[in-house]
């Protein structure tokens, strides 16, 4: 892209993301960098978005580039009970898609007016590959990391987990009914619990799940030094066991592996508004599933084998 | 990438960024995202290396690309005024670059060393296209815009200019001469003008010369509404001219259009220690070269065509 391009791109993308400007910041979009006057504990997270590894253009519009790009980054931020402020975004754009540039910024301003964090800056780049890196600053009192939870503490769970997994198997699959309109679109457009940070506050240890339920409770588990008890009941979920009955997709296999969920669990001494319990904290490592029957079986922390 | 290869890359990039948290950081990398704990102005940057666009990978190691990485987004940081405090740092690495994620991680971080902004967390993903994104902190008591200029300020530039541009024409045009060598060194890993930035604090404008002294000035000029009138005899660089005589590459380009200097351009009223004068402000738009004859030419707003 020529040196014009790119600045006729920059002012396109100052429009987009002008008079969004959050407390906080006292340089947005046009400078060398942003500035921000900023007196709490910040927090503060990188995440890419990668054309062919994240997402395929054929399974979303740019604004819904722009809102998954924004959306998965402040999920990170929500995962340490903060609250977003602010962000950046980076884009590498191929010749061919110069011109979503706009669509991409009005998506992450999309997610911005729902999640805040609006976008006070960034950079462009030419390259083969669409990516968008988007970096997010957020605060809080007190973080709540990965490594708090203790045998006993029960384990909980706010934003439903499966959905965007099912939603992402039947574009990859190409499965048409309308049965999965809803599951696509909580993958193309993820929907943070953003009512539940307030409560986290209680917590003793909390991860978003991006890699699935079983992978990313594993970080915490890990980190923590502690194993945990899960119930099945308390995975069962509906609506998801509906929609892909008759589907190759299990129901249970999306709720622990499926990925891309962006929900938040966390280890708490005590029940969270919000958070629907699935599980208990125990000595013991490793992580078990509980059916109804009494029948206990291991979980192995296996992910989402498509994102990296 | 795996999985299993993308916790064990992150384990060994840890390892690389270990021991290095500076004051400020309460929580480095290995949670959902860093903690940040900052009672300053910050000024907030990001900024992509792509493989193909920024560099070649046959140019320059592993280590260079990190490095690089690290120091172009750091020059944000001391064109705002402002010190380093922390960076993220974004990898998309193609199958055959896993090899490399250490060594430019070990770049960055002697880039960290020398200019401060240790990397305290990032982000990992497989592409097929080599990129690093790096976003980075620093404070500041007073952010030194793009847009304070006047009229009768002097132009003043900290750290030589075309240097790089004509290393990385060399490499480009793989012309092989040991007398380039410090211009190639210095296109690989860039050294920032750190010891200037506490100066800064007098200038009324200023930004980094990242593609080419005309463009980045123009956009300064623009920003504050005044033009320029530049001495010729003051961008006269003896070692410049002396090793690209007999190249195809003129010095005054290299100076004027070159880019990737990282160099530090500013308008003060009054000098500031290390930084050597180029010109004068004035009312009258546009930036003119005064040659040592008296003979005034406009020079074009043009930067480096090569990036983007």
């Amino acid at each position: 892209m020529s040196a014009r391009d790119e600045f006729a791109l920059i002012a396109a993308l100052q429009r987009v993301h002008m008079g969004t400007t959050p407390p906080g910041v006292e340089v947005g979009i046009g400078d060398d960098a942003a500035v921000l006057a900023l007196g709490d504990r910040l927090v503060w997270t990188v995440d890419a978005q990668v054309d062919h590894v994240h997402f395929e253009r054929g399974w979303l519009d740019a604004e819904d580039i722009g809102f998954r790009a924004h959306a998965a980054a402040t999920s990170d931020i929500y995962a340490m009970g903060a609250s977003p402020v602010a962000s950046l975004a980076s884009y590498v754009l191929p010749h061919d898609a110069g011109a979503l540039a706009e669509a991409i910024a009005e998506g992450s301003r999309r997610s911005a007016d729902r999640h805040g964090a609006h976008v006070v800056g960034g950079n462009l780049s030419s390259g083969t590959e669409l990516s968008i890196t988007t970096t997010v600053l957020g605060r809080c009192q007190r973080p709540i990391l990965r490594s708090g939870a203790r045998p006993g503490d029960g384990l909980y769970v706010a934003g439903p987990l499966g959905h965007a997994a099912l939603g992402f198997r039947v574009l990859r699959d190409d499965l048409r009914d309308a049965r999965f309109d809803p599951f696509v679109a909580r993958w193309r457009r993820p929907l943070l619990p953003i009512t539940t940070v307030h409560v986290l506050t209680n917590a003793h240890a909390a991860i978003d799940v991006s890699d699935g339920l079983a992978q990313d409770l594993g970080h915490l588990l890990t980190a923590s030094g502690v194993g945990a008890d899960l119930e099945a009941s308390s995975l069962h979920d509906d609506e998801l066991v509906r929609a892909s009955h008759g589907t190759p997709y299990a129901w249970l296999d999306l709720v622990l592996h499926g990925g891309e969920d962006y929900a938040i669990v966390c280890a708490s001494p005590s029940p969270l508004g919000g958070f629907t319990r699935i599980g208990t904290c125990t000595e013991a490592p490793g992580l078990r599933l509980r059916g109804s029957s009494g029948h206990v079986s291991v979980v192995a922390p296996q992910g989402h084998a498509h994102r990296f």
